[in-house]
């Protein structure tokens, strides 16, 4: 029961099982610190139990299994495999996900054969690589790369709750993240699979890819002001009204972005406050990302629309507010454990294309503090974020295909 | 103690106390069927009873004082004086107020002299004229009117609860609503002092001006139905994204207003579902609210936006759904009693503007069953629905003086 096939079915079974846990009906939704998160880590604890591992949550939640190294090696380094729990709003049922479960299967093979390897294999899953709750992201793998900022426990979600407020509703202490970080020196590296996102895998037929870069990206969330009034009585002459410049920015994004190759601009979100039907809109919050596989080109851009706002609301008489939430630089995977990656899938019968990564992943924390590389996964009509979300199950059979060669090859290396 | 400089200055002191009512701290907000509602129609209903008159409360709410009219007249008539205690989101405190308090205003001079009058005198508190709950307007002149739809029962608010729900939670009945309705036959005619909303008096330096239309009015619902994707991943010329197609129309909107003399039109409501700022947003529903004085030019501006929504769409392989809400014609105010009204401002030293008003009001509704008038005041830039609406106690002095003028003129009439 633990050929590829076999782990293949099973893991495409319990992404299914796992998108029933939500916080919104008909929609998977699992933001930080929820119930929904809290009964999926459950599952999957099961499961790694089952596959022979331990299991531990550390002080932020992120779910730690470890399958031990062989008896007989002296103070094992550790390989890491893993991905995250939590989700967007009205998620897909792999993001994320694909990475544990394909983790967990690797030790499964592993467990039913009674094989050690000369390093331990830990799988993790994060506690929130999204950041739909507190609008921040990779708060788990920087909890266990030790880049966590405390300043984050303050931040608050939309009903006001701390994060600090969260993690100890969640019977956790917020003052043990410090002591829960990892040693880097332990690390032999991180590897995850992942649903592409996009369109490279399905376009040239291939159920795998080699990430070479994850792109840097731009976040900022930005306030339009003008002056409220009614809608029926204010002429058009006099408005400032705060939803039209909040309008022209967004086709501004579109526009910058739609120019330059390889570019993605998004508004994600845009609220009206004190929104009436009846009333010129008097206050636009919005936010954007804006992200490019070369960070100077990303940066003009972000300038081009920083002019294109000022321009917009000076010319309306609208105040403009730009606070930049969490710029992140391109990530160039580690060149010798994607070359074994390559290596990996080259053996698998696949030629190992390269490709970058449109989407920022946890690999982007923890190669501040060792090795990373990613596998891509072919996703139907590069569809994420969004029920459509799509894989196969004979692409998941070729993952666990990918994983095994590379645990395999690992183990000679260290052997 | 009721010169008209002691009452424009109560007048001024109860629009402040009202606006304490309010479902948000910190802004005035009173929704229909609300505990702040009920408090400020209580406060009135106790100035009307001090003022001589008896008070009830119909089926949907409304606040009714009468004032009776001299014993020996037999079967009186009606004059109907007020305006509406309901408010938009985050309201200024005299819209629609000012013509409740300045009819209770007008009762306590003829009650004070124990004057009574050859017709009755009725002050009506509308309960629901902006619509914020139920996104309908003139739910209770339109009860009181006896044209009121009892498919509106069904009508849902944000939270789900239907309109019948929040009548029988405030203690009512809507089955009581038809057999509320009054008796056209018994009413002289309707008039409402109520702020501008507009530049033109403050412009032409009148404290007080006659209405002579009301503007009529489109309402819809527009939905965009995109795809929702990943920001990070889905390239630029792949998108289907639901914001930047309303962000075109809402821009449509501004061009289309803007480019006919006295046409005002605005998009209040925007909302992204599900929107996370890393998830290309898949649907986003708005508000089109569309006022013009004459109604077929709003009827061709209504079709020219419709031609651009459908552009829009197709051109972003976006799906479109164009509900129309609430569409209402010009009203005309009836002739003589605008004349009448216009008589009352000459006696009172001003000179009688005409003007039109851009905003809709109980009169459109109270028009179909009996004769309306309104009394414009001036009020600071033009601003109204929002915390900065402004008027002078002495303008307020004006209209106290030109609504004496109005009934004494009236008394004498049908004497």
């Amino acid at each position: 029961m633990t050929g590829t096939a076999e782990r293949a079915a099973r893991i495409m079974a319990r992404c299914d099982a796992l998108a029933v846990y939500s916080i919104e009906p008909g929609a998977i939704t699992r933001p930080y610190g929820t119930p929904a998160l809290t009964a999926a880590m459950d599952d999957v604890a099961a499961w790694m139990r089952n596959a022979g591992m331990t299991t531990r949550r550390d002080a932020i939640g992120n779910l730690i299994g470890v399958y031990d190294a062989a008896p007989d090696v002296p103070s094992p380094q550790t390989f890491l495999i893993g991905g995250h729990l939590d989700s967007v709003r009205n998620a897909g049922r792999y993001d994320g996900i694909l990475g544990v479960l394909s983790g967990v299967a690797a030790v499964e093979r592993l467990h039913a054969r009674g094989t050690r390897l000369p390093f331990n294999v830990m799988v993790v899953a994060f506690v929130d690589e999204e950041g739909l709750r507190f609008h921040t992201t990779y708060l788990g793998s920087r909890a266990f790369a030790g880049t966590f900022d405390d300043a984050m426990l303050e931040v608050t979600d939309s009903e006001g709750r701390s994060l600090a407020d969260v993690i100890r509703a969640n019977g956790r202490d917020p003052g043990d993240i410090p002591a829960g970080a990892q040693d880097p020196a332990s690390f032999l590296g991180w590897v995850e699979a992942h649903i592409e996102q996009g369109p490279v895998l399905e376009a040239a037929d291939l159920p795998v890819g080699v990430v070479q870069a994850i792109v840097g990206g731009t976040r900022a969330a930005i306030t339009f002001r003008g002056v409220a009034g009614h809608a029926g009585t204010v002429p058009m002459g006099n408005r400032h009204d705060a939803l039209c410049a909040a309008a022209e920015f967004v086709l501004a994004v579109e526009r910058v972005a739609g120019t330059r190759a390889g570019m993605v601009g998004t508004v994600g979100q845009l609220e009206v406050e004190k929104a009436s039907s009846n009333v010129i809109p008097g206050e636009v919050r919005l936010t954007l990302d804006l992200r490019h596989h070369v960070d100077t080109t990303r940066a003009e851009a972000e300038r081009e629309l920083r002019d294109a706002a000022r321009e917009i609301a000076d010319r309306r008489g609208v105040a403009l507010d730009w606070q930049e939430v969490q710029g992140y630089a391109c990530t160039v995977c580690d060149l010798d454990l994607t070359a074994a990656l390559a290596r990996a899938v080259e053996r698998a019968g696949i030629a190992p294309r390269r490709l970058p990564s449109g989407a920022g992943h946890d690999a982007v924390t923890l190669s501040a503090v060792m090795p990373v590389a990613m596998l891509f996964v072919r996703c139907r009509g590069g569809v994420s974020h969004n029920p459509a979300e799509s894989i196969t199950e004979s692409d998941v059979a070729v993952t666990c295909q990918v994983l095994d060669n590379l645990l395999d090859d690992l183990a000679r290396e260290h052997a």
